[in-house]
């Protein structure tokens, strides 16, 4: 832990099977008119709008719906959600649904008393709000597992016309106020999704993971996630209705993006800008893009962090270190991360996501360049990680 | 993660060797009123007196001390506390310490404004405030590493006259506001003090993690917790003003005891239990009579939750399983945990603590009763765990 750093994550956890009790108590003390936010209305096949409208009701809230956030929520989508606020004096946003969603929210909170351009200022110039800036308050009923959005402050926007995807870690400000996580609500998700989920969660703790040399307790709490997030997806993919596994998938999610396994460390977040540019161009699920290039990309960075991937080999797999050289060891250890990217179903090359050879410059093009964890990429790195992967 | 819960930790924390520029900042928005706790003045000798003397006066804030917190923080203290904040219009309870100056002060906290009989109603009763009722913030600048009492709300205060000594966890609006976590600040304390709280440390890890048996996320993040701690705890007593391992040893005793890896569990603190008991008897350092005792209790419970501590022996303490049994991987384990504690200079025995033979049964006599973790203790089994203890 070698860094300076202040954790402040005021998000209160309604964790279990009957954590939907809990929305009454949780919505109070916010106002009366409250924005409705979810998806496709997948909510209304599986019973979960049924429940919240009846608490809504039943706690006098004035509901104003807005239905048909997509999965990668766009910038235009934003400013009707703008709209809605300001026309119906909402005071507080409920997100029903997964990352998009909750990710959604967040930006209508941010821009809703916003009088400039949201999309400069809090993407592209990743500025905060002003201290004295009015952000409304929004809550979470989660019920796919993956992004981490339900306790965090970040935000991943897209801008269709110019094929932009940037995420935006808001402050502490933008937070859920609370988030409802009820693992049997994430049982009728698609087996695609739930697996897409489980990889980003994957890729979220790697990012972390993969940078820095010290000896860091962030480090070895990541270890433990990625131990019990693999454990509980095999699981999982067998038998998706296995509560314990998809609670555990669930609650490692939650932790894998909400600061903690990050604090003291610099970071990498190389596949996420990749996986980014790679559903700008499209439309493939945000995790199936991570899990199409991780390989590809971990294969090239190795070299240079070589420790750290031996260390992951050994304590993550469970890969005996005996007989092997350090760099056996660590190749190792992406062959089992291919192995298990196989196994539960992920995406192991992202031609099956849509990509063709002629998008690869592009995509390398609206790769935002970042430092890296261990390796900064070059251009021509971008592209060899995108043709290795096809 | 079979169980239903809520998770709530609003404590902001400010961690690094500049995190004491944070203070001004985080005693912002709280009253002018400060009643400054500590213990024995090794704050006046080491400089962090005078650190947060001088913040406080840049702040404005009117001061009053109340030094001479004891290790043990005792009912009649918090008295004098209680009369403290109330001759003296007190807003705001700043303590600079260790565990017993915060457990200390969230007793004055909780007992200022309340009519009653404090002892009776939170320590013995064990019942929270009510909902209405008018409870001091308070903040903390730590300065020993161990209890976790910086982002908790446990209060553990002995009732000197009748040698009872209570644990007592209150909700969150208990818990500091903040807390400045400064490595630095704890290169100062003895080195029998610094084991002391490693071993603390390693006792509510593995208070939490030896129960339960179900595959939950909580029992990875603390084999994570306890690689880590072990690995610095090496470093340290080797080299106490090792930076990156008292920064490691101080984060790890945080989350150790903050409810995160306790979360969804039944729990097991009978180490605890038995520890308090012997302190109420002797005066001697928490974490060192839970090190006395706990071989004994391990070596006695181990055969009730046998998986576990094979699990322990191979994750936590790299032990191969190959060529053993199960009980013998179990033993390992414990051996292993036996040998750490000789390593780093923590107690293997309580006769070095002061207990003899004589005070055995009355220790058991005081031992609160708790259900335990694998297996719930008779009597019998109490004063043999302490014999076997001597």
């Amino acid at each position: 832990m070698l860094g300076n750093f202040v954790y402040s994550n005021p998000t209160k956890l309604y964790f279990g099977e009957d954590s939907k009790k809990h929305l009454a108590e949780a919505l109070k003390g916010y106002g009366n008119n409250v924005l409705l936010t979810y998806g496709g209305g997948s909510i209304k096949r599986n019973g979960i709008y049924d429940d919240v409208m009846s608490v809504l009701s039943e706690s006098g809230k004035k509901v104003v719906e807005l239905p048909g956030v997509m999965p990668n929520p766009t910038l235009e989508k934003v400013m009707e959600g703008v709209k809605a606020v300001r026309e119906n004096g909402i005071d507080f946003i409920l997100a029903v649904g997964g990352g998009s969603t909750i990710d959604y929210s967040k930006a209508v909170a941010a821009a809703a008393n916003y009088e400039g351009d949201a999309w400069q200022t809090f993407w592209v110039e990743q500025k905060d709000p002003s201290e004295d800036a009015k952000i409304l308050p929004i809550g979470a009923v989660l019920t796919m597992a993956g992004t981490g959005s339900e306790m965090n402050g970040g935000s991943v926007i897209t801008n269709e016309p110019i094929k932009m995807k940037i995420g935006k870690v808001f402050d502490d400000r933008l937070m859920p106020k609370f988030a409802i996580l009820n693992p049997k609500y994430t049982f009728s998700v698609p087996r695609n999704q739930m697996v897409a989920g489980i990889f980003d969660t994957m890729s979220h703790i790697m990012e972390q993971y993969f940078s820095g040399d010290d000896d860091s307790t962030s480090d070895y709490l990541s270890e433990g996630l990625m131990r019990s997030l693999i454990a509980s997806s095999r699981v999982a993919v067998k038998d998706p209705e296995n509560y314990e596994a998809r609670s555990n998938i669930m609650w490692s999610a939650t932790w894998a993006l909400n600061t903690l396994i990050g604090e003291g460390k610099t970071q990498d977040w190389m596949v996420h800008m990749i996986g980014h540019a790679i559903s700008a161009f499209t439309h493939a699920t945000h995790g199936m893009t991570l899990a199409g290039v991780s390989i590809a990309y971990y294969r090239l960075v190795m070299k240079y962090g070589i420790h750290r991937f031996a260390r992951f080999a050994k304590v993550v797999w469970d890969i005996t270190p005996e007989g092997k050289t350090e760099g056996q060891l660590a190749n190792a250890g992406i062959d089992a991360l291919a192995a298990w990217i196989k196994e539960i179903g992920a995406a192991s090359d992202i031609s099956s996501l849509g990509v063709t050879e002629d998008m690869i410059e592009g995509i390398a093009n609206a790769t935002i360049d970042l430092p890296g964890g261990y390796h900064h990429l070059t251009h021509d790195e971008i592209v060899s990680v995108l043709k290795n992967s096809l």
